[in-house]
């Protein structure tokens, strides 16, 4: 740290210290340079400083190898210079409109001040003595939140928002906690105390089995469903093994015959279903399960119904795209992340329970907080001391408002929609995953090549496509290097390569300041990086094109 | 929605939305104004807008009663009046230095422009490609915290802090996820994997126990244990009844021949001990188990040994008093909260494993992300996408300096022990519990009062007792609803008082803020506030008096 090289040496006195908490860093401070810059313009500060060129993570490590807690304190300003050189020009540029790749986006303005706020005031939400009138704040954000799930009617709302015995859903730090609670909810109800049983809750896993008999316990779920969910299973004591993946059909949502059958195999097999997971919105590739349906299903054998509309829940803020989801008010819990399409930041998720009585099953209580009848949030909740984040999810609903939301993501489904046609007209790509929401995925795969593969033998389909999954690692792989653009990239079965699972480029068009152009920009990017790489593929390449 | 009564109405058009993405707050709009205000003065800030007077929690729901999701957009300044109005000022002014009775405390400045920063950043912890330079600089905070605990040589750090198939730790929202995530990773390794059997991560923990063949799983921890450990074993499928409260001896800390003699007797039982718990700071008294003794116990036992030290762990920054938690390096993993007496805002919590393998019996991969050999941080952890708050954790270590926080931690301490004697000075005040660490209980008692109560009969006793309870409740919450200083209360067994729980004040001294003075000034309110309810109380307390 640079400050150890100056002199005199930096020592902390008591004098320093009360500084620090109490006398803000001046305005003409480095530190207060870079606050004014990120107040007046973020996207030219982050342009500025993040260096686009990809560093290598072995070389970046170089600048954090030090396991030792300084003995001497930096100053600000030098420290200031220090995050800016180290971590902040070799960090992501999340918010550029040509980051494609993930579920992140540019922000809206407000945001920032807002969040200063927040941490300035430091609530925190696991009780009423340290958050106040943000508990109320949050049991509304829930209560916004579930009436777009539900659209149950005033009464019900009053009734229960903010009813201390119950609560309309649980919010936390991310779609995966909020997973985990739905899934703890539903175990905790199936298991519920019988008898002289006294519950999962209480008594644990192997005692509830036993008690009830059952032969085992899953949770099913297309194969499509997120990783969360077995790390849900893992940690619930269900174990991953017990998430089965039910078969998708060519538009990856979950084949309901399928799933029927399997409910039927594990009703003869006595073993419970512990829930059924619908997927609003599948990670990969954005597509949403017959929710209606799979809500029939969950209904005839008895099970919970959990959606998981992480990414797609937002979709319900249009009233022109809402109907995607239809039957997601027929689910029992619903996890929405804030953090994705509504344009929040980072560590805003949620859950909502359709019955207001459902996470009962999880309440806790302790002495010094959370005492009984009390309204504390965190007797509903995972998480224990939780920050202030319902705030910016209550401004951003107040200042966009719903017709906002609906204007921003219908925006996202059109440009999917261009996107995917650019794909379609180009002889080069090949469209893999038509946009459902704004998510798509393809490859670049050369006219002639494509042409081949139709009518190739088996053996010389499967050699070509593997040398076209080491060119889409290529190319994915350069782009994010040269710093420009940014798409990611996965592995998914494709139907018409006899469900072999094909590597491709995956985008995702929330970022409202992605333009046409851009769109434009990054395929003509991809074209060059091909052509630049395909001389560098193997003979049997070039053997495949010369054919035709 | 202020806005909404305005003419003309707001609507939502992609022009305004638009602008909303782009166009920061002008610094002399409501927002910058407020923004500025927090930028120059935030003590200023806090104390101008929240209103000390207490409000009822009925009335502030008032506003906070509508389920419908705003169908006009609130014009930003319009909004941040309201919360201003609504919010901030019905908020807690958690940093107020006569705030004593949680763990929240005032701030260093430079963590607000910080977290403005890392807000714009945006970056997502779960994956290098959406935090690049952030994931080795949480991983180096990972390094730095297993060092605080272990004290391992560079040699260690230098092969393990940055290993892609190794955790030194898993960073979190808090200390309730860190505790589920140590007794998790302890769970998977204790029912590893042997034979034919997957482990229970696959097979879940019914598998596991007809596997292993035990008859029972069982948490040991002293009866001063925090509430997430039981919640942990809930959501584990362990059940909360599994979570065996160990006595403590007069002074909090857990009796050791009954932790013994509790695990012979579940040895004999074949029941087998998942962990046995340290607590490093109860959140009641704030004192610390005999860790280095309950390690040797863990060991005898082969029992994961995991010490909860999410409020004590930062008095390791302390070279005079880090010796109170003797013994913690022994333990397999230990949590601790950077947000408690670290001094950075609420969502920073960890948990650092001795072994660097030991969390690998949680890890995860997925096709898009976490591949197997990434150094991804979302393999390790309970969490998903996470914000990067590493990075506040990173910069008060490097600003403060480890004697800058020995100064803070060992501040803090001679407060407690100030407090504490200014409360065996005051003849009509009982200290319940001394400071260990720098939180202490307490009541009002006259001196009469306690002077018959040492010399009465057991009923008179009881009842006298049942009146000081109500004498300290009442006390609390009016001087809460004053709004000047805030105090906390809990029950706890009092052995003198033949272990019976008793209502207490309880007082936490984290702030830097806080002075002489300011606990000077506490006190003399309670003894007003006392003075002024004594009438109110029935006879009996009339009689104890005067019978003396």
């Amino acid at each position: 740290m640079t400050a150890n090289k100056r002199a005199p040496k930096a020592t902390a006195t008591e004098e320093s210290l009360h500084r620090i908490f109490t006398i803000p860093e001046a305005p003409d401070s480095t530190l207060g340079r870079i606050e004014q810059e990120i107040s007046q313009n973020l996207a030219g500060f982050l342009g500025d400083h993040i260096v686009a060129k990809d560093h290598l993570l072995t070389s970046i490590e170089k600048d954090f190898a030090s396991s030792a807690i300084p003995e001497e304190p930096a100053y600000v300003s030098d420290h200031m210079h220090h995050l800016l050189d180290k971590l902040v020009a070799k960090s992501v540029h999340t918010s550029s409109p040509s980051f494609i790749g993930h579920m992140t986006s540019a922000l809206p303005y407000f945001i920032l001040p807002l969040s200063k706020l927040m941490v300035g005031l430091n609530q925190n939400l696991v009780k009423i003595e340290t958050s106040k009138a943000f508990t109320p704040l949050e049991r509304q954000v829930l209560g916004m939140m579930h009436r777009l799930v539900y659209q149950e009617n005033d009464d019900f709302y009053q009734h229960w928002m903010h009813s201390a015995d119950h609560s309309l859903g649980a919010f936390c730090s991310g779609g995966t906690v909020a997973n985990i609670t739905a899934l703890w909810v539903a175990r905790n109800n199936l298991l519920k105390a019988d008898g002289n049983f006294k519950g999962v809750s209480q008594q644990g896993l192997f005692a509830a089995l036993n008690h009830y008999q059952y032969n085992g316990l899953v949770v099913l779920v297309s194969n499509r469903g997120h990783y969360s969910l077995k790390k849900s299973a893992d940690v619930l004591g269900i174990g991953r093994d017990s998430v089965i993946a039910i078969p998708t059909d060519e538009n990856n949502r979950i084949d309901c015959t399928k799933l029927r059958a399997k409910c039927l195999e594990l009703r003869q097999k006595n073993i419970a279903i512990l829930s059924i997971v619908g997927v609003a919105g599948t990670t990969e590739t954005g597509n949403v399960d017959p929710l209606e349906e799979m809500a029939g299903i969950a209904q005839e054998f008895n099970s919970h119904f959990h959606v998981d509309a992480a990414w797609g829940g937002a979709t319900l803020l249009s009233n022109k795209h809402r109907n995607i989801l239809k039957g997601v008010e027929l689910a029992d819990s619903v996890t929405i992340d804030a953090h994705k399409q509504m344009y929040v930041p980072m560590g805003a998720g949620l859950v909502v329970f359709k019955d207001p009585s459902c996470a009962n099953s999880i309440a806790h209580h302790a002495e010094y907080i959370l005492r009984k009848g009390s309204k504390d949030l965190g007797s509903h909740t995972l998480e224990g001391s939780r920050p202030g984040m319902a705030m910016l999810v209550y401004a951003s609903l107040h200042v966009i408002s719903r017709p906002g939301y609906e204007l921003l993501i219908n925006q996202s489904l059109e440009k999917a929609h261009y996107y995917a046609q650019l794909i379609e007209q180009h002889e080069d790509f090949e469209l893999i995953t038509k946009p459902e929401l704004c998510l798509l995925t393809y490859r670049y795969n050369p006219k002639q090549v494509q042409l081949y593969l139709e009518r190739c033998c088996e053996n010389e389909q499967l050699a070509i496509n593997q040398l076209l999954d080491q060119l889409t690692k290529f190319i994915q792989k350069r782009q994010r290097e040269n710093g420009k653009s940014f798409v990611s990239r996965t592995r998914i079965e494709v139907s018409k390569y006899a469900n072999r699972k094909t590597v491709v480029f995956r985008v995702v068009l929330a970022n409202p300041l992605t333009t046409k152009a851009i769109l434009n920009e990054v395929l003509q990017e991809q074209t060059e990086l091909a052509q630049e790489s395909i001389s560098l593929l193997p003979q049997l390449f070039d053997k495949a094109i010369s054919r035709l």
